[in-house]
C-alpha cells in the first residue's frame, strides 16, 4: 500500500532530479568535488536551499570542502530508485503526443523503458511501433501490465477518455501514472500521480506576457 | 522590459488554470454559481486556499453565496491574459516531440496559435507541416519572429543544442520560452521561461515506488 508520510516536499524531490542531471555531468568532465554554492549557481537556487534539500536524505557536505560527486550521485540515484530499469506502458500511443513519448530517447537514457502500448482506435490496434511493439487494445491492459512488470502508466488520452481509462488503471497492478490529459488525477493509497498540463505551462507565461504589457502601459 | 514583482507566487498562477478549466466546464453545464468549498473538492485543494489564490486577484466571492461563474471564469482569463491569441513558435519541429506539439489540438482551443516551426535538420527544413506551413532554418528565426508577431518560443531541442539555440532565441523579439529540453534555462529582464522536463516526472514517481517498497519491505 502506498502511504503518505512526512517526508520531503515534492519540489525538493523534484530537484533531486535536476542536481542528479547536473552531478552526471560533472562527473562526466571528471570533476570530483562540488559546493552546495556551485551547485545552487549552476541551478538558481540559493546554497541554503541545496543544503536543506540534501540534508533531507542524510547528506551532510563537509564544511569548507564541499560534496563528493560520485558519492552524492551515487545517493540520489539510490534515493529516487533509479539503480534499477522501470517499466512504462503508455495509453493512448496513438495519438500525437503518445507517439512522441512512446520513442522518447530520453527516457531509456534514464533507466525507463516504454514496454507495452495501448488505444482504443481500432484502425492502429495490431500495428507495431518501432522499437517497442504491437499497439494492444486497451481490454489487455491488466494482463500485460502484471505479465511485463509495468509500474509506471504514462496516459495521454483526451480528456473525455480519462475517467474511464483512469478506471481500468487502478484495477491494475500499475503503482504509479503520469498523466498528460488536462483533467487532474490525484493520487491514492494505490496510485501515485503526477499531472503534467502542457497548456497550464503556456497559460503561466500568458499571464506573464499579460503582466509585463500592463506594466509597460502605464509606465 | 520584464520586472520581477512581489505578485502571487508561481503555483498560485497555475491554480488559476485549473481553475479556468473547471469553470469552462461548469459554465458548458449551465452552472451558475460554484462555491469555494466546490471549487477546492474538485482539484484536491483546500478552500482557503482556493479563496486566498483569487483573493489575490481581488476576487471575492460572497459569503455562503459563493462566485459567479460567469464573473469569476471572465476574470481568470483577462488574469492570464487569454482574451487575445498569442502566437507560438516550435524550434526543433522536425523531433518526435516538436511534431505532437506542432499539432496539439489542445493549444488553439486555449487561444494559443502555432504560427512557425524551426528545425536545423536540412532534410526536413523547407518541407510541410500540415495546418501550420514550411519548416524553416533556425536562421530564419529572428525576421519570423518580429514579422508573425510571435510571443512565445517552445524549444524541444536535445540538450546539446539548447544554449546556442537560447541565445538566438534571446537576440529575437520573443518574450517567453516554454523549454523542454533537459537544461534548465533562467528568466531574465527580457524574457520569462518555464522548463518542463518530462524525465524529472517520471523520477519523481520512481521515488514514490522505491519509497514504498522499502516501506513493504520493512512491514
Amino acid at each position: 500500500m502506498y502511504r503518505k508520510f512526512g517526508g520531503p516536499p515534492k519540489p525538493t524531490v523534484k530537484r533531486l532530479s535536476v542536481y542528479l542531471r547536473y552531478l552526471n555531468a560533472l562527473n562526466e568532465d571528471g570533476v570530483k568535488v562540488v559546493s552546495s554554492r556551485n551547485l545552487a549557481t549552476r541551478l538558481g537556487l540559493n546554497p541554503a536551499q541545496v543544503r536543506k534539500d540534501l540534508a533531507y536524505f542524510g547528506e551532510f557536505g563537509k564544511r569548507g570542502a564541499g560534496y563528493s560527486v560520485e558519492k552524492l550521485r551515487n545517493n540520489i540515484i539510490k534515493i529516487l530508485g533509479l539503480q534499477k530499469f522501470r517499466n512504462i506502458a503508455i495509453v493512448g500511443a496513438g495519438g500525437r503526443l503518445g507517439r512522441a513519448l512512446s520513442n522518447y530517447s530520453g527516457f531509456e537514457k534514464r533507466n525507463f523503458r516504454v514496454v507495452a502500448l495501448f488505444d482504443i482506435n481500432p484502425d492502429i490496434i495490431g500495428t507495431t511501433f518501432e522499437g517497442v511493439g504491437e499497439i494492444l487494445p486497451i481490454e489487455a491492459l491488466n494482463d500485460t501490465i502484471e505479465k511485463k512488470d509495468i509500474e509506471i502508466v504514462v496516459l495521454t488520452v483526451p480528456a473525455c477518455a480519462i475517467k474511464e481509462v483512469y478506471e481500468n488503471v487502478s484495477k491494475s497492478k500499475a503503482k504509479a501514472v503520469l498523466n498528460f490529459a488536462p483533467f487532474k488525477l490525484f493520487s491514492d493509497n494505490n496510485i501515485v500521480v503526477n499531472n503534467v498540463d502542457l497548456t497550464t505551462e503556456l497559460e503561466s507565461l500568458s499571464y506573464h506576457l499579460s503582466l509585463r504589457n500592463t506594466e509597460s502601459n502605464t509606465e
